[in-house]
């Protein structure tokens, strides 16, 4: 499906033309740590090297590569940012070494291949923005064989949790029903319009509103009540956009809380610094999105709501099966369908939940 | 300026193809029992008629019509709201008399012209979201030289006004320049970069968004402190896009409040339903959205802020230009240049304002 570019600047790059936006990633000090210390931790792969940054926003990444040593480094940004990026970069007195360039990574061209490709590509619970496509799309064109990924790798997690989202979200829905049918009564009662006909419909835009659509949500260790599990796991040096365009994965995750609420699933990522095989890193960095009790980054994690919560003992076990897609109205939105069996540790079979969810 | 659909789709059409965002604006009762009773107390206008309703949306103004004795109602909807409307025609049993048409107004062709146009085409402040250049094109297309445009004009009002809104904003301003220069300290301080250099833009884009934009309030009656003044009237029968894509004003509002403080000025608008001149309504309906006690729509009333206040006091005459235009990013959002000269009752000259506004 071929993407407007204009409606993609309008839906997607539009807010990263805002240096208030860039701020709240700048602010986020998981996120900065981690490639902070990916790259002065792991100067080998910096000093004396070009390096290409995938969307350079305000030139964080870029003037880092930089100042680790890198000979040259191009920071590739979409949007008006790149002139911030330029001024920054001045300030820094970097400009010999970072050239800032404003395209698509797309569209642009580099005088040369490089050695390391850096990008923070990464939206919430990983894939959404597609981001990462951008990412392969220049590792395939300008990267050396011999090349290194900053992240190397990601994963991305899911968990049964507990929450009181979902009573809330169930209630806010339940309130906009009971609305719904005054607003029915008044629109007969005052303009002799009959507008039953649309509450199906209705009812079914308000329910993927509140309980349908995943959530952000900044999730307290304690909330997790079974074992994360994998759903997927991403070599950045070779994976293609097929590889990542879908994640289908069967999971099992046992109850690690004795009598307990199983609300819906966590979902989060890490990404990892390992360098490549040949060319190590000397010092492995992982950047984590798990729910954490101090080190919440602004990705938090994405909830997806079972409502009514159902009951749950340590030792039950679930069998899960997590599918996502990219949204067909738009490649940079998920949708995921979530299906979970539950079996007692008295080995019942207890119940089989199905539930699609829209990741917006 | 060619405007490319796909964006104004994602950018503009896209909320209309809610039920929830088109229940907002059936709930809003001024705006109901205005519409209502402009059908309804003329259905002279309307009986064995044919009508075509611009952006039916929900397709409430055309079921009216139908109810009201129309012939024959063309009912236009550019998003996929059109199937609800279709629905609720057929629910209605008034499907032999309402056509639903799903598409632009600028794209469809109707089999015949129409004797009423009407169509609820109003944003904030009127003409924010420029869908009367809509109406403008449907009328002169399909609107029959004897025909009736409902409704059939409409002014835009301004006011000065007293209000806390600039000092909670100027407040929300500071306090995220504040926070920006600790996010300099420690940005500085952590990772070794100095952002600096970045201040001044990042001002101007909190400025720009805290202070610059107008505010979509509902005021209170009292907070209007002098003379609101007509800046626009619109014949809907002959107005041009010319006409309304730019606003030039030069107004006076004398302050009849004894020592008060201006703190900038409220922007609102009505529009009336008075048939035509050869064919008047036989009672004539007003839709105000001027500042109310109980009166108040969805539109509210639109502010712009002028900070500090001024000290005025009755009598004191205020001289005011005002100037509306596109936006030229996004022909549906306007750009607002208001300047203020204030002339004391005493005879003093007291003080030149001017500031620039976006209406987002
Ligand atoms: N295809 C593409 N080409 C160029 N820039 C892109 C892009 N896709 C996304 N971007 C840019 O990538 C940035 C991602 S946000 C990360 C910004 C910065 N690297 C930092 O770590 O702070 C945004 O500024 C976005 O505009
Ligand atoms: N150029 C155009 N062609 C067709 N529909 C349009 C249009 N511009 C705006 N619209 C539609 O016009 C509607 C305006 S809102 C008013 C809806 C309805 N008439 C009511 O009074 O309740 C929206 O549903 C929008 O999608």
């Amino acid at each position: 499906a071929a993407v407007d570019k204009g409606v993609d600047f309008a839906q997607y790059f539009c807010t990263y033309g805002y240096l208030y936006h860039q701020k709240e990633m700048l602010c986020d000090k998981v996120r900065m740590d981690a490639y902070f210390n990916a790259i002065f931790k792991n100067k080998h792969h910096f000093l004396g090297k070009t390096v290409l940054d995938v969307g350079t926003g305000s030139g964080i990444l870029a003037i880092w590569s930089a100042q680790a040593g890198a000979r040259k480094v191009y920071a590739v940004e979409a949007t008006k940012m790149s002139e911030h990026a330029r001024a920054l970069v001045k300030a820094n007195n970097l400009q010999d070494v970072v050239e800032v360039i404003e395209g698509s990574i797309e569209d642009i061209t580099l005088p040369e291949k490089v050695d390391v490709i850096i990008s923070e590509w990464m939206g919430y619970f990983l894939l959404r923005e597609s981001m990462f496509d951008s990412v392969i799309c220049a590792r395939d064109r300008w990267l050396k064989p011999t090349g290194v990924m900053y992240p190397s790798h990601a994963s991305m997690w899911v968990a049964p949790i507990r929450s009181q989202l979902g009573e809330q979200k169930m209630n806010d829905y339940e309130t906009s029903m009971e609305d719904w049918h005054y607003f029915l009564e008044d629109t007969e009662t005052n303009y002799g319009v009959d507008m039953s006909v649309l509450t199906k419909s209705f009812s079914e835009e308000q329910e993927k509103y509140y309980l349908q659509t995943s959530l952000w949500n900044c999730l307290h260790p304690h909330q997790v009540i079974g074992n994360p599990s994998t759903v997927k796991e991403i070599d950045c040096l070779t994976a293609t956009i097929k590889d990542i365009s879908e994640v289908r994965s069967h999971i099992t995750s046992s109850i690690t809380i004795c009598s307990s609420r199983l609300c819906g699933f966590g979902g989060w990522f890490d990404v990892h610094f390992r360098g490549r095989m040949e060319d190590l890193a000397q010092e492995e960095v992982e950047l984590t999105t798990a729910p954490s009790v101090d080190g919440n980054t602004h990705w938090g994690q994405q909830v997806f709501l079972l409502y009514p919560p159902v009951s749950v003992n340590e030792g039950d076990n679930l069998n899960v099966s997590f599918s996502m897609t990219r949204s067909k109205e738009n490649h940079r939105l998920l949708e995921v369908d979530l299906g979970c069996e539950i079996h007692q540790a008295s080995g019942k079979h207890l119940q089989t939940l199905e539930k699609k969810f829209y990741i917006d």
